[in-house]
Parts: structure tokens; sequence; C-alpha cells
């Protein structure tokens, strides 16, 4: 009997395994960002913040970090409340909102950035290099077929590829960043 | 020059990769909850609770979803406001409050979880059978490490048993579910 249902395990499984290796990193992420006063979302939007250049508008971050404008603003009142950033209206456009990081901000992000990189390393690097290459590989077809799920009809290559040039784009600037 | 940032860019890039891989599937979900005018967060909730057995106790629902009972409180709130769930005070004790389904939210559950099935087994099979044992696996190493990192000096395999048991009895729960 069981075997019939082996198929049907293996997907359910799989699709739990991300979701589940998501929420155990996201948990070792709050612990590392918390001893510098920050929660790992903080942490993140201080790095979008950081990748698009200041002054940074709502909606960008919100496309960049893959939320809602709504959700996004309210996280900046929260953080503009607690030092982190500053918001300032743009002179030519009373409507624009830029975000600017304070030096309260920007004295919390080098060390966070640099701590949240050895935890990095100490989580991913023990896999051997062809596994590691390999769960890159099979990540990225399961994204595929996520793409295809949210843009029916769309060029899935060229949406892969764009979003494969700005993730390296990043990793560069985290690099460079940390010398 | 950029070979000395090979090892580097593997790393950060399957770190990202796993993130950025739940954040898909999250966008496919919210779509595909939203048909049935549930958000994922909610959709979770309610199967947590089926899970669990009703009624369920909000900190009981916050550790298997892996929030802080706070959270879960606030959403367990939206979600009586929009009528998926009542909340009923424990008559022995009137400190602990009980969390049960209403119809509507059990109307919504059913054809939600089909919905979600579809859209897991149109994700995950076009997958080889063979890639799907082999991202599990190496996702189980990330989550070992993960593990570590968050419970040290505890039994982590014992810890990842559990978790693979309580994995192992949802699925058999959703699939008798789904018949």
């Amino acid at each position: 009997m069981t075997t019939d249902y082996k198929p049907y395990n293996t997907v359910l499984r799989l699709w739990f395994m991300i979701h589940r290796t998501h929420d155990m990193l996201k948990m070792c992420e709050d612990q590392v960002f918390g001893e510098y006063k920050l929660t790992r979302e903080q942490y993140i939007l201080l790095l979008a913040i950081m990748y698009l250049g200041e002054p940074a508008r709502p909606t960008d971050i919100a496309r960049w970090v893959g939320r809602s404008t709504n959700s996004v603003s309210m996280l900046v009142d929260r953080m503009v409340k607690a030092g982190l950033l500053k918001r300032v209206r743009d002179r030519s456009d009373r409507r624009v909102v830029n975000v600017f990081i304070t030096s309260k901000g920007n004295t919390a992000i080098e060390p966070a950035t640099r701590a949240g990189w050895e935890y990095v390393w100490k989580i991913i690097s023990p896999l051997p290099d062809e596994d590691k290459h390999t769960l890159i590989r099979l990540l990225e077809q399961v994204q595929y077929e996520a793409s295809s799920y949210l843009n029916q009809g769309a060029d899935i290559e060229g949406i892969m590829r764009n979003e494969a040039k700005s993730c390296d784009n990043l990793m560069q600037r985290l690099i460079a960043y940390l010398g």
C-alpha cells in the first residue's frame, strides 16, 4: 500500500524541505543579526538600500526584496523610529519619498555584514564543492518551474538570465564590501 | 583576479539560491491560496490547527509554524475577524485560549489544499526522480549545519530524526486528506 504513496511523498517532501531549509536559515539569521540589534528583515532592507544606492525609494526597495510597497513602507516607518533610516521628501516632487541610511544604520551594517558572512560560510562551506554546484543547479531548475508558473507565456530564460546577472552583481558588491 | 572570488561566490550564491527559491515558491503560493481568499500564512495556520487537532493553543501553533506566539496571536486575531477561526477561553483555566476552525475556514481548506497540491505537483514533479532525491539529501545536509548552529552541543542527529518523523507524519496526513 505505502509504495503507492511514494512518488507523492517525494514531491511533497522536497517542497517541504525547500521551505524548511529557508526557515532554519532564517532562524539562524535572526540570531546573527540580533547581536547587532537588527532583525533579519531590517538587515535585508539596509542591504537593499546599499545595493540600490542612496537615496532609495520604497517602490524600488520593494521590488528588490520581493515584497509589497506597503509592507516596505511600514518596515521603513519602524526603522525610522529605531533611528536606522531617515526619510526625506523629494524637493522636485513632494509625492516622492527618499530613504537614507543614518549613521547609526551605517554603523550597524558593517559588523552585521561581516557576522552574516561568517555565519553563511560556517553553514554552507562544509558541503563538498561538487554538492554545492549540484544544489545550485537543482534549485535553479525549481526556480525555472516557479518562474514559468508565475510568468505564464513570458520569456523564462530571459527572466532567469536577468535574475542571475543581478544576483552576481550583488555577490560581487558584497565580496568587495567585505574586502 | 576573479578566480580568487570563486569559492566565496559559490558559497554566497548557494545561500542566496536557497532563500530565493523559497521566495519564488512563496509568491506562487500566495497566488494559489489567494484564489480561496486566503493568504499563504493563513493557509499554513489552518493546516497547523488541522495537524495539531482542535482545539489548538497559540503556543503549540507557534512552535509548529516556527514563529513567535505573539505573531501567531496577531495572525489569529485577523483570522477571527475574517471569520476563519474562533477563539474560546478554556473553562478550567481562563488564561488558556483555544482556537477552532469555523465552518467558513473548513470550507476554504479543502479546495485550497487540493489546489496547493496541484501546484506543488506542477512545480516539483518535472524534476527527474534522481534529482529530487539528491536535492532532498543536500538540503538535509544544509539543515544539519543550520541545526548545529542553532542547537550547539545538542544531539543534532536526534533533532533531525524527530523532524523527519513529524514531517513524514504531516505528509501522510496530507496524502490521506487528499484521498
